[in-house]
């Protein structure tokens, strides 16, 4: 049976391939789309969510537009990684869908209510504004969640300072708000996701599918890697977001270790850091763990054979 | 024309006589009453807020519950000041009225949309949980708010730290957020309602007026000025959130300035101090305000009359 | 018998009248004057109080230079109210006697060590490294002051930030070794200084002494009130050194409140404040006590007194 | 030529095997061996260090105490580890040699100024007390240092907080400066002494030296690695303090990275963690770098080795 998940996000170039591959596997159930400020500003990653969309030709999945602003801080973009639209490199189609009327949060609290307790999987990979505003709005989603699995922090480093990554340390409480709540928590961050590679055998793996979405998926990674190469030193650009899909798939996509985590949210040289504590074996009632490991050609093949289902949708 | 107030609470003695006085006075329309965790755990102060409402004769306003824990750190109740119930002293009678199944960050939410722009201003007594989730659930309430008028903090000291005040420190974040909205606030501090104490010649004068909603009132401060005297040292007890309301009545009950104010969320020793700027003159887009000095005699003519007001309601 | 100082100073506007206090009384004997990074870099402050030592006669007096940058923050001086020399205004006459070869940590411990237990007073008028940093060196001196009497911070508000003063925000870790050292500890912060204004009658009475040092201070108080003015909107500025030597030699001169202090080192917006606790009276083992309320005449006719005691030195 | 070394400590096992390479390689030079309250209070670490000298058969060194406390913490001791004398395990001999009457922070002071500069390095193995302090009293000293290659600290967690080492964490401020200042700095931090772990084979080889430093070191071991064993969960206890005195004596027994450090002082998570970033390669202006990967046969080679050249001293 498909896991059914909703993906929080704030497309940006891997969201974008993470919810392709949510829509191409046949593993995932797409319950809904939420969004929220991060890579760029509320409104362009929405329209880039539902452009998204179109490209994969995903109907029938409702898109909702959640949080416009940090719960504490000022909004901070990342333009110098995703563009000015936050999506920048391929042509993004005008969207054909329609966003749902209601707030994401709400959205994610009535879809996690209709469902059965333990059946939905939360997969944000964005800021976690939304998800902390309905685990306060409405707690009782808390028990019935099966599981968050997100793309953020990083238990040896970070992008956004030394210590901490961009989808904490842009909404810190909202990520401490979510990783203290009781739901079972994996944390999919840069430890691992700095191993998802985007190498030029991946990229021309993609190309030669020939499809327009993998056509597209490659202009993502042509404009992301320059960007990774020039603000952050990478050869090869990461895919963050779809790790943290590509864990609901195949939980043997990468190995994880329990420990227990938190967010700092003080500290001057650390504000944000996801803190894990390593230093014994976590304790029995310890509900959060990291990836370590990823099993590359389990991950790029779960992307190819995604974008093969896909194949050319009609738009 | 009457002030259009939300009360949102968490009675609590004060919050108790808050919501006497705002039924009792002309001048105040209630719109809703909601509860947040504060004094006791949620379920407490809510049932406390309908036995108010019974004790006073409210029908027909809508009573919401709403957060059940703050935003970011653990609970804090206060039973050295208001008891095990939240409102000890006098007996409590089984409520009359139903909560409105609504959550009270819809019902806020609902109800200021639904009424016009400038027109219904926010009175919260309790810590800011509820009002700063739905500022971030829906911001476009920010500019139809009239105003915020709410007890809490305290520009030159705290009570349940040096420099922090009950209502703030429970949710520095919420504190946070709702400080740093663009709507006007009023923060009614310590530093007023340290001026408001229950004197015997007060408590005398209510307990004159002969009824039982004022006779509720005498056990209520009999209680409150016990406790506070024990866990404080005050030798009357200070009532601080009728305060707030008497503001909104009648503003020259109370001289206030204006000063940039903010929270603060990481001091080792000022967790929660509402920060006022008093070095310079407040710039012209500064939207906050303190209240400075009460006008002691105004500000129990408004207790008295609203009793009288009340009178001996059919429960 | 009069009360032997060391006084730790950053001259600074009001440092140098503060020595012309210490100099000129007779219930004060100066053991030494140690100099420290505050108002303007050490080099000039150090030579400013030469200079000032030679305005006011002042020999057989050792002076030592201090620390040249603070404990843990880096250098923040002060050019927009003591100007570029730290102390702009009159002419500067060059220095007559030299520097103790001895550095100022060295001297403090000493002075206290070769004098009887419980005889010296240190009077800190700028931020607190030497003082700190004397203590950790030697903690055999704590308990053979006699007592603290320092210029800095303030209860009720800042002026460097809306909390803190200059003196301790600039070395908030210093302040906080020294405020929570045993000895007795008198904090003479804003919330007094801010009484000490050098109003025009004022200025007229020293002006119409005649003497040189005398016009030095009115050159002093002219420059000090354009810039107090100008940066902080003063109409007369505040002489805030002098207020802690008068302390030491009346205290009539001002009343105190006995409390807890402490010294914030992690806040936001709250670095650097002196944190007082008034909730409940000090404890018998509070050794803290702050000025509160000042006996204006008192302090200027003993300003007044020491210019006419030091006449027209010979130089 | 030998290297010239301070060795400040605080032993402490680890430190008193550092002494004892120290004191038998014969590329170091020991110029002056300081103690600092860490381990145990500074009565016992001293105590320690001299018993240490009886057992190595050190004569002609200058052994110094120095601060009884942090610059702002309070004490914190680690009984749990190294017992309550600060060197349970072995029996203690009573020192042979006396004290220095000077200061630690002026010995330091003393013993850098009269070398010539750039050949002194400082090696650091408890906390940082007394080499922040003398920076401080006397900057000349750090232009002068060769080096500071220390023990404490590590880049990916700690063993006192999940993210912070006993040395650092005791005193964050003294690490602060230390780490601030100019001088070339080693980090030889837990990354790197968790590879040093004093396995059974270690031990055998230097029980079977049969001399009596050679058995008091196993005493140590023994004793060390039980109660690393109950308190921190290792296998076999690491040898923490010896690895920096090891990579004075040959810089290939470690590799090293170049990295900008910092020490958090104000994380509520993270007080006292050191902060490496690694996410571009280090400026050339970056005098910092840390241990990564330790040589572990040339490490204890260079153990054995010194004990041999120890032998059996006469005492």
């Amino acid at each position: 049976m498909p896991q059914k998940i909703i993906l929080d996000c704030d497309p940006g170039h891997d969201d974008a391939i993470a919810l392709l591959l949510a829509h191409g596997n046949p593993e995932i159930e797409l319950l809904a789309v939420t969004t929220v400020v991060g890579n760029q500003t509320l409104d362009k990653v929405t329209r880039n969510a539902l452009s998204v969309a179109r490209v994969a030709g995903i109907t029938g999945v409702p898109f909702a537009a959640g949080c416009a602003r940090p719960l504490v801080r000022t909004i901070s973009v990342a333009p110098d990684i995703h563009g000015e639209s936050g999506l920048d490199g391929p042509a993004l189609p005008d969207p054909v869908i329609s966003l749902d009327p209601r707030h994401a949060v709400d959205l994610i609290i009535e879809t996690i209510m209709a469902h059965e307790p333990g059946t939905v999987t939360l997969v944000p990979t964005g800021g976690l504004t939304n998800i902390a505003l309905a685990a306060r709005r409405e707690p009782r989603i808390v028990p019935r969640v099966k599981e968050v699995v997100l793309m953020g922090g990083g238990y040896h480093g970070g992008n956004w300072s030394a210590t901490s990554e961009f989808n904490i340390i842009i909404d810190p409480e909202a990520a401490h708000i979510v990783f203290n709540e009781s739901w079972p928590l994996t944390m999919v961050g840069l430890d691992l996701t700095h191993q998802a590679l985007a190498t030029p055998d991946v990229v021309e793996r993609i190309r030669s599918l020939g499809t327009s979405p993998a056509q597209f998926v490659v202009e993502l990674l042509e404009f992301f890697g320059g960007t990774y190469l020039e603000a952050q030193g990478f050869e090869h650009p990461p895919v963050h977001d779809p790790c943290a899909v590509a864990r609901v798939i195949d939980p043997s996509v990468m190995t994880v270790r329990r420990a227990p985590l938190d967010v700092e949210l003080s500290g001057a040289l650390t504000l944000g850091m996801t803190v894990a504590d390593f230093r014994a074996p976590a304790p029995d009632d310890c509900t959060t763990q990291v990836a370590v490991a990823l099993d590359n050609e389990k991950f790029w093949n779960l992307i190819v054979d995604a974008l093969e289902r896909i194949g050319e949708p009609v738009a």
